[in-house]
């Protein structure tokens, strides 16, 4: 049992048979956050995990189902932190994902440098300057812009919590790519794999997953492009594969 | 009427109804530099368009079709400048396009700063430094090593040439990427379009196409990719209709 509070929905993760409590006033996950949650590198076996701006917990929901090892989970937000804490709950994985509520800024003092070996985050992507935000303490704001941290502290704080070659992996919009490439290098976190998700096979990228290695070599490798949709207005069989699994 | 030298041939450029001297033995033109001619934009009733490290011509002949303007194409080798005069004057464009023989490095002085609309270069791809070069004088040493020019230096001649809101655009592999990007922004040329080509539709990109604008503002694009072989292992539609036009 579960408890559900206002417009809240326990929503399937039907690819992994897990539940997901969202509310369409507050915060629903997005795909964007489902891709970022597969295109990362994961150690099969054992390893420490976070997951930055982590908001109802999908990402360490998902990347549990990945790994043996554990996963943190870090939000601001509370009402979307004691959201992610019950569906941690009702799934019975207290064991292998701890949530913290808290700001990412203060993490490498709370956690200790360089414990992780994978650090992911679906950030805000909107700057705040020069932006009117209507009420920049409603959760959608929070998450979506950058009220509480900017870029460069989302790359900075997971250059502080990797290991020396630890895999660090975000999603973000196309347009801010040169400044996520240029954050990375500046924090050491050297861009390894670049993958592009477009609309369909003839549309403008939309979005960017993009994964660096602390302290790694340069050797960037483009991706093959991630298509979201077909010709028929349904999803491509490779987005069907992992929202719905082989099921 | 043209003189062939050696193993050259007049190949068919087809779509464009133009002919290029070719020679197996010392240079052939790429998909890569034919790619870059249809990728970059082009002002189509006059301006002043260059092209540094043109080889055999392949480009300024291709942007010939482009625009009613003028094209200048630089090559610091004197076989290769040759090929490109006789096939400028096998096609009667010496109006149109204007080759030089000589060094990239030294245009900004002979041409002047700021005077083009429109930059190109498909630059030598391999850095030397830790490879030996069998024979460093050797015709595809020359055009595939950076032997007479490094990549910041085609950035560098490049912002020189170009006017203030003029486009330069690049063909490179994807494992410099990063470089170009950084010298690109280095050198005030704002990155605002990039194209990755794919040999098949589930392989990483093995060439990205850049342009950029000098003193532009920062608002960069991620085009469709391109895809080059179809399922069948033939030319897809795009590249066909690139290569071989509507006819």
């Amino acid at each position: 049992m579960v408890e559900l509070i206002g417009d809240e929905r326990l929503d399937y993760l039907l690819a992994e048979n897990l539940r997901i409590i969202q509310s369409p006033s507050v915060f629903s996950f997005s795909l964007d956050a489902v891709l970022l949650a597969k295109f990362v590198y994961v150690p099969i076996q054992k390893g420490r995990l976070i997951d930055l701006c982590t908001g109802n917990g999908i990402i360490p929901l998902l990347l549990s189902t990945r790994t043996k090892g554990t996963v943190t989970g870090v939000e601001i937000q509370e009402r979307l932190f004691d959201m992610a804490e019950r569906s941690v709950e009702y799934n019975q994985l207290e064991q292998r994902i701890e949530l913290i509520h808290g700001d990412i800024k203060e993490m490498p003092s709370v956690l200790g440098h360089s414990k992780f070996d994978v650090v992911t985050c679906n950030p805000p992507y909107f700057p705040i300057n020069g932006r009117s935000i209507i009420n920049e303490r409603e959760p959608f704001a929070i998450a979506r812009h950058e009220i509480y941290c900017t870029l460069e502290d989302v790359v900075k704080v997971s250059s502080q919590l990797v290991r020396q070659g630890g895999k660090v992996a975000f999603v973000h919009r196309p347009g801010r790519l040169l400044e996520i490439l240029s954050l990375m290098r500046k924090y050491k976190i050297e861009p390894k794999r670049l993958r592009f998700v477009h609309p369909r096979l003839g549309k403008e990228a939309n979005t960017v997953l993009v994964e660096g290695i602390k302290d790694g070599n340069s050797d960037l490798k483009i991706l093959p492009p991630l298509i979201v949709y077909n010709t028929n207005n349904e999803y491509s069989e490779e987005v069907k594969e992992i929202l719905y699994g082989g099921k």
